[in-house]
């Protein structure tokens, strides 16, 4: 069972650290972050060290690994302290919003063994799992297209607008590894369009979008469209959906009870979508840890690593660059 | 391709009359109506013989079949009369109001070979249909519990409750059918509530109930619930659910279109139910001529004739005995 | 902030331990059990006390209050002891399998103020508790019908069964409750029907029934029809309906996950109902807790108290007589 | 009420005919076809006029109105003869796979003021029409995204294909007229992917696609994604989905019934999707008839006329365009 340290303790981390407390294959180990009141009241809440230092933890035997959920700037280099301390990672996504960043980590930790895996955690999510599982098992024969729709409740504040990198590296990276998850293979062709409709002043002072659409293709032909926006009035909207020479699967929206009203006038289902995404991935949170915990103690690669941070940060810059130019963007024009 | 007349030109028989003119199978020999002139409206739209009175259709070698879809109070007369002119007879319900009637009618055409369908129609939706299939197939195992909720959206007018022999009789009538189809089996006890909520003077007056709740149990001891009411603000109200040891089916009600519309406050779907019989059960009334067309053409029994017809209303009278005395009625008390 | 004590570390227990160590808003004080090894499992797993005597409890000036989830027979003791020490409860239903035994209850402990909560958990889901408020807000007009859906997904151990004081004492009695809590009235009539489909033979030999079907009426006339089974292959049904004149609320089942798979043959939704009632009812007993904390913290009566724990058992008991005399029985002969 | 001629009498023809014939506000003034025999059987079947030839028609003064079903090629000769003889049109789409021939027509009737109805029926179906009430309302604030899934259940036979124009201009046409009705808005960019997975060779043979991908955009930035497939195993797959600032509504599939199994395994809904085209659009079919009675009555031009063809068409060339050189194409370039 292993004893896993938590660095970062601001929304995400809290839960993961929470989600690690209760979890029965492992061990809360401590928690960290720079911001020391931050993890005094988690640790004080979930009854675990707070570690006064990074080095502290690396060098620490009671800690068999790592979950990194600090700033975005900061994952690439615990990313490397880590793989040197040889201590396992499980790291919010994304690993860094420069590519040539993520690159020269990619070359400084090339070789080593240490297990890394990526939160990518919509991987983890029951409904999108069913629809990678009816893929994988043939029930839809030969796949040929996924739409992905995902759509956040509200936008996040200025601040957090200005540093995220741009929607396609925040918020359709998710997608665009979702596209690589369910299709199995590499993106090759990249178009994608955006428009302002939230917050046009906001998006255009940041050179950034709020409304996005992007078709990608795989090498075999495959194609998945993807639509993104940073508002949605009716709830968290997250749905995928493949279709292939069989059949077709729909990872549908989730409610937070189903009752419905019948009236004269229509019929209601007056529970909104779940609206946060805490709520919205209760279980894919929980379930990627158990895989990370189950990677860890196995000694096995985890099924969503680095390469796969990498890979969705090409797709994102392709992404840009095809809004840019007006055309298709091979991938290989970017990696 | 029988050539069968439609005898009663009101709403029910101008409507099997567009049907029978429709059917690819079957031909409209002509209607009749004491009202001549609701006939002769029927006949010109349709370009069919209006006929001037039942003795010439019985006669007439035109005339492979008729459908009755006159007033109640005349259907045993006609259906003997059609049973002697060796006519076979697709017929509305009630054969009657009184049980005493439909049992000298019985008497009388006792021994006969001529084809009698009676008009439950509800058989013949494909929903129900496909409920009683998967019984009948095995799908559910052994059935054990049969749930039928039937709410009219509106009441009729009053002249038309005072005539129609009371709820029992009148409505719950096809779902009583509805549970022996669902069962395939004669029902032994009838528990029976009534209530007064949607006219109560009306109904006090009639002696009448608008709001019902019934148990039925077979020999084999299946149950059927059964809920009932003459108004439903949202719609025509038709479900049926059948459950047994290995499952469950369910006939989900059906609304006029599939779109959905989510908002800040609720999911609605803003297509009402379907409101009248005649739209609900649009495909029942066309399925239910195509099995008289079948039965006449190939000489063969229909599936649901006289006799269920009868037993229809003995449960029915058993429900008012079960109302009046607080307890449940043994069918073999009343048929 | 209560510090609360569990009574009874079995199943329901456990749960409730956790539930109580996880509220934001109570503290659990420590557990109990006469079979002190599930005590001290459950108390090491939390890290709280394991109290050596139920009288080790009701003296602690650290305990505030305490929640019942020990064997039936043991509920009307402790009730009494609880009370006498001034400790408010939440107790599980039943309160007693007899009646006799609870009304004794009521009156030694009549003219008492502790706080007591009956733990009829479904009231707190929010799924049947938003077609209550639907019925409370007025948008279902006046309550005609209620219908009641709930089949256990497996039948539980024969001794299980034994000890259970019949079916309509240890499973309906959650219908009777909900019915009452949709109604808002007290029940008039009960007629009851019972068949024996799941395990006949220990059903014979308990003179009880796996498969039944309650139709309830009110005062004003309000009708309920419930329907149970000992085992539903599909999963654990749990459904409420509720009819008015403006309009209809239901609460619908739930599933694990929201995917769908179209193919050839058919649309599946591939993940079944939840199928134990701690998954069903998670938040529903998460919600349970808050209710009985605010009551505790406020000073207030909780909303469902023993009196609704005696009229439950009223109903089960004339119930068990309708089916006996085939009659319905006015709560007035039992109560 | 108007008396309309059918020109053609192929499948389409066939029905349009018989929807005029069982339409309250139409007559089915006769039918033409260049196929003697095709024209005689539906003439016999609906019992009208068998025209001898177009002229007959056009000069006749029995006939108000025509529907224009025979082949693609022939469309725009007809359109222009009638014009000439002053006959409202209501005309199949497409115009002419070639927009120059389109062009030349616009300019020869230029300047006329004969009712042209264009047929694109989907416009008129209650579920997608539903979606764009609701944007029109303002239920959906600011239209921002138009989802557009249609994908055929079966692909048609080889000839029919090679002589189709391609999948944009006969299949994905009606999505670039659905993205219009939606929107209100002309189409600005085009981007558009195509694979080969239903019929390679034949594709291949054809520089044609099976399965596509395309993405367009307004001038205002709404974006649109639309994705086609010659087969879907699963059905006749027709759904429109918009989202806007307050909202979205889907136009949801349809099936045949509504009943639903519930089994061990899963949930089933065992009733396909309606399969067939004709089935589908059924009431879109009739209503489209509608509105072109009602347009000819009134005088009023229709609500979808030839520039909705022509601009229809100016899309297809540029997906077809834009698929060949891996770039958004401005319908500027085309048009």
């Amino acid at each position: 069972m292993p004893n896993i340290a938590v660095l970062g303790c601001g929304r995400i981390g809290r839960m993961h650290a929470e989600n690690i407390a209760a979890h029965p294959n492992a061990t809360l180990a401590g928690v960290y972050d720079i911001h020391a009141p931050s993890a005094e009241d988690v640790s004080q809440h979930l009854g675990v060290t707070n570690f006064s230092s990074v080095e502290e933890i690396l060098k620490s035997s009671g800690v068999d690994a790592i979950l990194i959920a600090t700033s975005t700037a900061t994952h690439a280099d615990l990313i490397e302290q880590a793989v040197e301390a040889g201590k396992p990672i499980l790291c919010e996504k994304p690993i860094d919003l420069s590519l040539d960043r993520v690159n020269l980590c990619a070359s400084r930790i090339s070789g080593s063994s240490v297990p890394i895996m990526l939160g990518f955690v919509r991987r983890f999510d029951p409904g999108h799992r069913s629809v990678r599982n009816a893929i994988a098992d043939g029930k839809l024969g030969d796949l040929r297209q996924v739409i992905i729709s995902s759509r956040d409740p509200a936008i996040a504040p200025d601040a957090y607008i200005k540093a995220s990198g741009g929607i396609f590296r925040d918020m359709t990276i998710h997608d665009f590894d979702m596209a690589r998850f369910q299709t199995g293979e590499n993106i090759e062709t990249v178009y994608a369009t955006g428009s302002r409709f939230v917050a046009p002043d906001l998006m255009a002072q940041c050179h950034d979008f709020d409304t996005i659409s992007v078709v990608l293709t795989t090498k075999s032909g495959k194609q998945v469209l993807i639509n993104n926006s940073r508002e949605a009035a009716y709830g968290h909207d997250q749905r995928v959906e493949a279709f292939g020479g069989k059949g077709m699967a729909i990872s549908e929206n989730r409610r937070n009870n189903y009752a419905t009203l019948h009236d004269a006038h229509a019929t209601f289902q007056g529970a909104p979508l779940q609206h946060f995404f805490t709520d919205r991935y209760r279980e894919a949170f929980f379930n990627e840890i158990s895989a990370f915990v189950d990677a860890v103690s196995k000694g096995e690669t985890p099924e969503v690593g680095f390469e796969d941070g990498r890979q969705a940060l090409i797709i994102a810059e392709a992404a840009f660059k095809s809004v840019a130019e007006g055309r298709a963007i091979n991938s290989s024009e970017i990696g």
